[in-house]
């Protein structure tokens, strides 16, 4: 048995929106220490970790810890009509998790939970050479540009500029912007638009992401709430440029 | 023959944008009292009643009574174009509804009356057990909540609230609104979804709409306009409920 | 080589909004003079001329007299990317126009030149017998509102008035406006909306535009920059009107 309170419900409805992208179902672990999701997508392309803290929640109850398995396009729709005075508290009942909105008016609404068990896959380790941090509305509009030529994109990280690029048949985009950190060498991986923009759909989980770049590598993401209380994360696998490709 | 004016366009396009959905064709009465119309949808499943009363109107001039059928469709296309400053007018020559819209330019359309006469449906009189005041708004949003997971509601009144609730394969919603009246008992009866939506289409026709309720009974929904002058009511017939229906 | 710096997009978007509904590809002169397209559609029912002087832009380069030959859809999805802080510079290198868009971050976006060559239409001479300057958004809407029960609409100036008007099978659709020039007769041509419509996806370009008529004539649109640098102008071919057109 739970019960979360979150007044600040931006962060799990940006999350969701672009969880339920990602993958259709997905274990919750709450326990004293706060509410995880983590999850690989069906292609295998696309890790994802969402870790709120007990202290982001203005309520957090947890006697024992608990694991439940939800829809996430269901859990995602109830988010969606969270108005921004309202107030989220999230319960389980037996078969059930319980979604409050109190706020003008109260909402009860109930999800059915689903009866499965299996292991929440653990975040691969990676190493990356390049780390900037980059306003998170940046990055969306460089994946934004990206898709005008192409299904995948280029991130290049050099000692100046982050870099994105694309080449199509018809033509070629190009964004720059000036990093200001300290970065030595230059790093460039390539990855596919329709999977960025999907993680981009939770662009308003914090004000920057972490852009974590390598060569041929996956790209790593890190949406952190400003109070670091809690994170977003992301590891996305490199497109392999074949020869039609381009 | 008439000529009606009107400035305060608001009302007759939200209530024309519900009536459109509910019936095609309808009959408005013009009479020394006022604007009248009222309709049973094909389905007979719910009842809608105009009356705008002379005085609502900047101009209200009628010789003699007239009854004309119009496609409300047709109509609801051309309140649609009407812009903050314009003013309306309506009138009527040999065959033809006119519309007349004066502001920063002037518009003027005329539709196809239809040949056509039949009797205007009488309003059936229902005694209400409960009926409270609430914000339109407020019930336009539990309709909207309550479609998540079914297509059909309960409206309930107990002495407290105010209750909308819907059960569905996947998950359960549930309103609840403090209506601060004098209702003995509680009542609930259950309402198609998509119908209750048609009718609120009209929701900014007034601020507050009187909600009827009884057990197993009609819903009567009344939007008044403040100064007594018009009103736009329903009377929508309950849903059975079946058992393969939950 | 050119080079073509311009802060003020709103135009070049406005315009090319609306060539590339007229026109699939376009041939650009740049010249010591400006930057001019024109073109005729493929039905040869509506001549466009965009003629932009050097004086509008913000730097202005080029060597030599240049034809390119763009298609106006890519470019077109190009300039809609642009924000309003954003400076824009148009150059060329071998085979590809570069769009550069500077300002809180940097985007190159190039596309591949057409290979082909024609002479670029020479604007039609017609001499009109009324001609009125009307606020462009007005115009606008009589066109949006003419539509709504017809494929065509007549434009009429008189004495006084400027008037559009469209006959359907359901209904009438009348627009009036008070032009207060000096016109003598009353002239009255027929013209396809959909048309209509493809340029006045350029009514921003901007706040008037010059209508000249005659009867059974094209009719002639002209946008103006106030500053006399630069317009935006459309001949269009009457709608002959046959017996079962109405």
């Amino acid at each position: 048995m739970f019960k979360l309170v979150l007044s600040d419900t931006t962060i799990i409805k940006e999350a969701f929106n672009s969880i339920s992208k990602i993958v259709d179902e997905i274990a919750c672990i709450v326990d004293e220490e706060g509410f995880r999701v983590s999850a690989m997508d069906r292609s295998h392309i696309c890790f994802v970790l969402l870790n709120l803290k007990a202290s982001v929640f203005d309520e957090f109850k947890c006697d024992v810890p608990e694991k439940i398995y939800i829809d996430t396009n269901e859990f995602n729709t109830i988010l969606k009509r969270i108005k921004k005075s309202d107030v989220l508290s999230l319960s389980i009942d037996s078969n059930d998790l319980i979604i409050d909105l109190e706020g003008e008016f109260d909402r009860k609404f109930k999800i059915k939970l689903i009866a499965m068990d299996y292991e929440s896959p653990v975040p691969p380790t990676v190493e990356f050479p390049a780390s900037i941090s980059v306003p998170s509305n940046i990055v969306n509009q460089a994946i934004t540009d990206m898709e005008l030529f192409s299904e995948k994109t280029h991130f290049i990280i050099n000692d100046e500029y982050f870099f994105t690029k694309s080449d199509g048949e018809f033509g070629d985009a190009h964004f720059k912007y000036l990093h200001g950190e300290s970065i030595n060498g230059s790093y460039d991986s390539c990855f596919s638009i329709p999977k960025l923009k999907d993680i981009f759909s939770a662009s308003k989980f914090s004000d920057n992401v972490t852009v974590n770049l390598g060569n041929s590598m996956p790209l790593g993401l890190n949406f952190e709430l400003i109070t670091g209380d809690g994170e977003l994360s992301y590891l996305l696998a490199p497109r392999l440029e074949t020869e039609d490709d381009d």
